[in-house]
């Protein structure tokens, strides 16, 4: 149960429904998911962290996909439920198969453990790793 | 300074130069990193880790380069030190570009953003997001 | 569901009531809520714990509801569900309006954002940073 | 060590240095810390970032000070070197006493306490908490 | 609900019926829990996690319920609800009392305190703890 | 470099003295370590941290030794630096063999790997696992 009230788009004033407008538009979709009605709360947040995550998450050096499961594996470190779930679906639909979501988490899972054995045995950086 | 001695080269057993030498045949590198030196002091685990490490990363669906990536976005959100500059060095090596280094900093640093903000938000996860 | 039978206050000892009355009247209410009742299967523990509470969330040179808003930014960046909804309810009652508790989200978000830009970049101190 | 070139003001391009100049202006400096140095190997990312900073941390109904406390909590508990350094000095700088600089550290410290005591003994929220 | 298929017994091919029975075996139980059926989507992953699982949680220098404690700690610091539900179903079906329970999450709250006071200070390392 | 004055033995007020005392004391040692120095700025605080400490780590239910592992285990979880070290010397002081060390290790790195699997496959908690 969210901690503020979900601003639905036929209730949201003219500067929220651009955004949600925008984000429609952008995505493709025609719902909006409750992450962004609940930062509807504050207008000016909702638009600037929607034109964060447009500018991110637009045409780049990266692909689009890539960038998903980027997102995945920060939303899986820090065990965030809500992203998670939002972001496996975006990478779902951008076209994550099977066998890459799978694959995906043998990275992350593996990452986490050997960043956790570099920490417990506070090993030194290797001068060839230094820029 | 690390918690436990590094077994150099010159002075692992045989189990243990076996591992090192797949490490330097594997990665096409003529040394070893600490992360390795002192995991050594347990042949096993060594074994077992660097097992693990050259299943993962080795080839699957997902490109090498976006797996290194990956490894960087779960270092990074976890603060490991010596691993950010450790598969920082391994993705570079791999060919990411000084533009794309600096954009997969923007889409961690995003996510680590939007993850709190829906963390602190407590936004139920929409029906559309599950499987 | 807990991971420990709760304690309701008809069933516990005098140790445990001791301590349940003293938060009640410190706050001025009339129930105790689940953590107090997990924890108070262990007397001593429960006492420590809410002694510790007691004395930092009491009287000192942070306002009262300065200190639960910064309760509320530990608690969701360590993405703690349970302490999310307890200190954001005890911030609404010492008088966080819906404006300050978006815009504190904002703070959040933002500076979670920047820590991890800054652990991915590896940015040195700056000497004028250094006390 | 840095893990990209610091961008010196000298250096840099008309995009950066219009940064700079506005980081300057509406801090009160007349240097540049390394954290924006970094993040101007990418001009757009820089100003965005920039802009974040500007808008969240500027005016509103948060006491200025207040927010570099909460930008203190979300570091430390991110166990961020960086961020700690520069936040506090941030916060000093506005204010902060020396008795308000350790009555934070623990509330921050006792935060993290109950924030793991909450998720190991699992205990629900209880409906009272619920908005 | 899982982001993947659940794969049951009876469903499952050759090669995951083989690790699902060296689990049940190892274990000494008659049913699969769902981290498992949810690994099996990639046999060989199933497989590695497995071999990990077992050879670390094996016979060796530490007692396994101390085993069992130090995996609940590290569960419990991460916020898994998972890790923490099935590591302490364990560490009780290994003999952990209730007592026992209460004072491991005592000193995983405490650690949690003082490892972000330690942050927060930002205090050298002791030369005296230096090995 | 910490970020407030280290309160040295000669210079310390009788309050911190009687706190130093107790803790070399308590310890069998003849210094105190910068921990306690930093926190002695504030006097009280200082006692009731060391309180703390001083009831959950003296005699309970668990050994000192698999308690000081404990809050290794939460420390390396962590990326604590200061508290890996200083935790790590106080293991080895109560008889942590070198095996015992990597062996921690061990299955810090797994209890982490397995946290982040679960919570990527979003895995429900198996009824049997619930109390």
């Amino acid at each position: 149960m969210a901690l503020v009230k979900l601003i639905e788009y036929a209730e949201a004033n003219a500067e929220v429904k651009a955004v949600y407008d925008d984000i429609m538009k952008t995505r493709g979709v025609d719902w909006i998911n409750n992450f962004w009605k609940a930062l509807a709360n504050d207008p000016q947040q909702l638009r600037r962290v929607w034109q964060n995550v447009k500018q991110v998450m637009g045409p780049g050096t990266l692909d689009p996909l890539v960038k998903e499961m980027i997102y995945m594996a920060v939303s899986v470190t820090n065990g965030c439920e809500y992203c998670t779930y939002s972001h496996t679906a975006a990478a779902r639909k951008k076209g994550m198969s099977e066998v890459q979501f799978i694959e995906l988490m043998a990275v992350i899972g593996l990452a986490n453990q050997t960043n956790r054995l570099s920490d417990g045995l506070r090993v030194d950086v290797d001068k060839q790793f230094k820029p």
